[in-house]
């Protein structure tokens, strides 16, 4: 297959994820009843937060939202249309909806944040942590700003477990000498399948006992 | 008109507004009753926070308060004469009073932070955006670790939006060729008698309607 | 003495500082009821978030868990030992059992980070908050992705200030003169003796009046 049907698929991918990830945020901004510069805000903390954190600590510049800075607009422009025109009934339903797009972008997220740590030389854990950093700390920054425990962190559901699975299969691929585009592909679509199986499967993480 | 008079009104202004967002900081910590310790950090976090974080993202050495460690010591002798000498009484028109300053500085912090984003090549969006957060990041982190949402996302009155406004009138001043000292000014100007207009004529931003 | 039996000696008390910090977040993720992801998060973040963030702070690379991510993988099944393990009644002593550790891991980070800002030649207040952000942040991060207003900042016990204390020691034995080791052997056993006094003989630090 030619490489540049990956990139088309990759652009598309990135782009659903970041609407998904933008949307959860302004889901929750609006719960919070936050105006609208708080509502563009956490859209752009739950979209842009883990790779921007994830390139802090790799000290790697320019951002993906500078070199993409349309992307940004894309999300203030979201973020302002959904205080003109969302409403509180249509919360429950857009989040449900979000679900699926939000599975892919973290299989995408996940799969390239370990592939650039492990391309500037980190060890394996390292990059793992770096691409789940980039598919999930998003969401953690949303949360924080809005003033509640991360999801991500007590809803006891596989989310960044899939991010987990999915960076080591990156590894693995990578040692196996195996092209990067195979990897990535590989990586993504493990993570994501797995988020998919957890959610139709309704898998649970085992809880505290007393 | 000479620029070393701009030098030194923008010395005094800058010293006003980190007085003014220190002591912000000074009377949330104090509002929860943290410690000696908690009151000079979240002051610390208020006052230098959105610098230091524009400065992290832009990739930027030294830190302002790295160069001006003298405003370290004025924040931090700041804090603890607060602890020392105020009482419930005085938070509310302390307050009050340090609304004017703060509206200076938030113009002038959201001048410097686009001003230096631009000559470092970055897009105008992403410029504006680093101006914002010079202006309103230290009041972010305040609140976040003094376990709020932040004021400035819900509060419906404009203040990073005049540093959004402020923020364009510094990249349209830049592109019309204007001198840097022009361009600063006009921008911290007009974002400062925009933040003071809101105040006086209480303008509120939309709600979310249900 | 050899300086081999120092260094010995320092990564002893580093590992046993880095387990009780990591515990330190064991025990409040687990009192807060979150999945193994968010144990296992909150003490990454309690172990080593005040020496990142440090080193984010200074533009150093690689970071202490970069390099020695054995170290990383040590919390992660240390999180997870806790969850399989732990039980309600466990969290109260061993919380009181890991003040004496953590107080000695204070010490050590506190003359580390002290030490590392001052190599780099940053003035000596900023060397000695470094000293304290490497020493206290992990658990200001802890606490406020758990939601609560951050232990150091509000219990009025002096923990931060044995850092402070310490921080001035080793800036004071800098400028005296001595050799390294001596300055840091110095700083970090006032910094935990410190501590442990405030400990013993239950120091509270003066609280705001009414």
């Amino acid at each position: 297959m030619d490489v540049s049907v990956f990139t088309t698929a990759q652009l598309v991918i990135e782009i659903v994820g970041i609407v998904a990830f933008a949307l959860s945020g302004v889901i929750e901004a609006a719960r919070r009843r936050l105006d609208v510069v708080g509502v563009s805000a956490v859209a752009i903390l739950a979209s842009f937060g883990g790779g921007t954190l994830r390139d802090v600590l790799l000290d790697r510049r320019p951002f993906f939202w500078v070199e993409n800075h349309s992307l940004l607009w894309l999300v203030v422009v979201l973020a302002s249309a959904a205080i003109l025109f969302m409403r509180g009934k249509h919360f429950e339903p857009t989040e449900r909806a979000m679900q699926w797009p939000d599975a892919l972008g973290m299989g995408l997220f996940c799969a390239g944040g370990t592939q650039i740590a492990l391309s500037m030389e980190m060890p394996a854990l390292v990059a793992v942590m770096m691409g789940m950093i980039t598919a999930v700390f998003g969401g953690v920054l949303r949360d924080v700003v809005c003033n509640e425990i991360p999801r991500v962190f007590n809803d006891h559901r596989p989310y960044a477990l899939c991010a987990f699975a999915g960076g080591w299969v990156l590894v693995l691929a990578h040692h196996l000498g195996l092209p990067q585009w195979t990897c990535l592909f590989l990586s993504a679509a493990s993570a994501s399948a797995l988020r998919v199986l957890a959610m139709v499967f309704d898998w649970k993480l085992p809880t505290w006992r007393t």
